[in-house]
């Protein structure tokens, strides 16, 4: 393995239960599963032996260097992998993340949309990049389920996107989230973690508030997101 | 600085916004705020200046070893500050958290519980440390406005909490989430992100399910909070 490369074609995902998810998933785009030395011979271990050789993928055993570059020392198992493009569901619900910047973040958000049946995710650039290994993990292995896809700006995922609403969520929307009932599909919008969406969406479908008190500046984006994914589309 | 010692006395916060709120919310916990030289002397500077004076705080100036310490560059002002213990309203409502491990998810919850208005965070041992300054710098500050205590066990937080409604959230629970309204005071419950809470919960109080797919196994901590405050709190 070697460290990972943005611009590259290579991601690799570090976990044993996300090595099932892109097996199961994904199992065009991997390319090796790398088993720890420290990994028992055990059942768990035997079912991934068996689902990498079902799908012809080199399954590489105690190759310690690869496990020295981990940054957690409990990882068993790693999947390397092709990146791949997805293509959003026209008539389902989508997550639009404006300029998102951390990772964790768009990796939980990936992990709620799974939850809740969201039809893709549309990231607006400049954002952090889905396939960087630590959002990989963070998503829990839902990269590998649920469609995204980067749009150079939002007009731009408009025109592919199709008919539907559009929820933009800012703390100046004048409507509470809990007076609202979406009209399907539609599209929950959220904007960068320390700014939020700019003004010009306030005039765009239904801008909505999370109803919260002035005690904290805002909710972590992937709460908002989930609150937002629980009341409407739940 | 030091490197932050658990068992000590002493903990740091990261960062601009959060050393006002520690001197906001906490100033009689504060000892000292370290300003980076790469922090222009701008209205930012001279506001918390004078906060820090106003309330006898030593402002220490272009100590350039405190800020190699810190992992993120960007970061120009740090606050020290002696750890401190709150006492959970006993007539507000609660989170609980049974044997939380993630520092970041902490910190997250304490934003939410500020964002929801709750009265307390109770934690119960084993459990990640709410001082690290990992914590205290996912929380946003939060960690200085929400009372927080831990517990050694479920039993001995109940003792203290007074009377009120327990809602633990469980995958198993047969109720949904979407069905309930709070009786409040109340308790909203939740276990640890790897094993969620026991069985044992389900015999007690009014166990709810938060509505999701089978795609992924659970939501992750934060997230599932954030859906409990918003449904029941807000």
């Amino acid at each position: 393995m070697h460290k990972y490369d943005r611009d590259g074609t290579i991601s690799y995902c570090l976990g044993t239960t996300i090595c099932f998810e892109l097996l199961f998933r994904k199992p065009l785009a991997a390319k090796a599963i790398y088993v720890s030395p420290k990994q028992k011979r055990d059942e768990t271990y035997a079912k991934l032996a068996s689902l990498a050789k079902k799908n012809g993928i080199p399954l590489i055993e105690n190759n310690e260097k690869i496990f020295r570059l981990c940054e957690k020392s409990n990882v068993m198992a790693i999947g390397e992998f092709e990146k791949f493009s997805s293509k959003l569901d026209p008539v389902k619900n989508h997550i639009v993340l404006v300029n998102p910047s951390n990772m964790g973040n768009l990796g939980t958000i990936l992990r709620s949309a799974a939850a809740f049946s969201v039809g893709g995710l549309a990231i607006i650039r400049p954002a952090a990049d889905a396939f960087d290994p630590k959002c990989v993990r963070s998503s829990m292995g839902a990269i590998f389920s649920v469609p995204f896809a980067y749009f150079d700006s939002f007009d731009e995922y408009r025109k592919a996107a199709g008919e539907r609403s559009y929820y933009p969520f800012m703390l100046k929307a004048k409507t509470s989230l809990k007076n609202v009932e979406a009209k399907k599909p539609c599209s929950l919008v959220f904007g960068n973690e320390a700014t939020g969406l700019d003004d010009s969406y306030l005039e765009f479908g239904t801008p909505l508030r999370i109803p919260q008190s002035s005690a904290v500046d805002s909710l972590n984006l992937d709460n908002a997101v989930s609150i937002g994914l629980y009341a409407l589309l739940s």
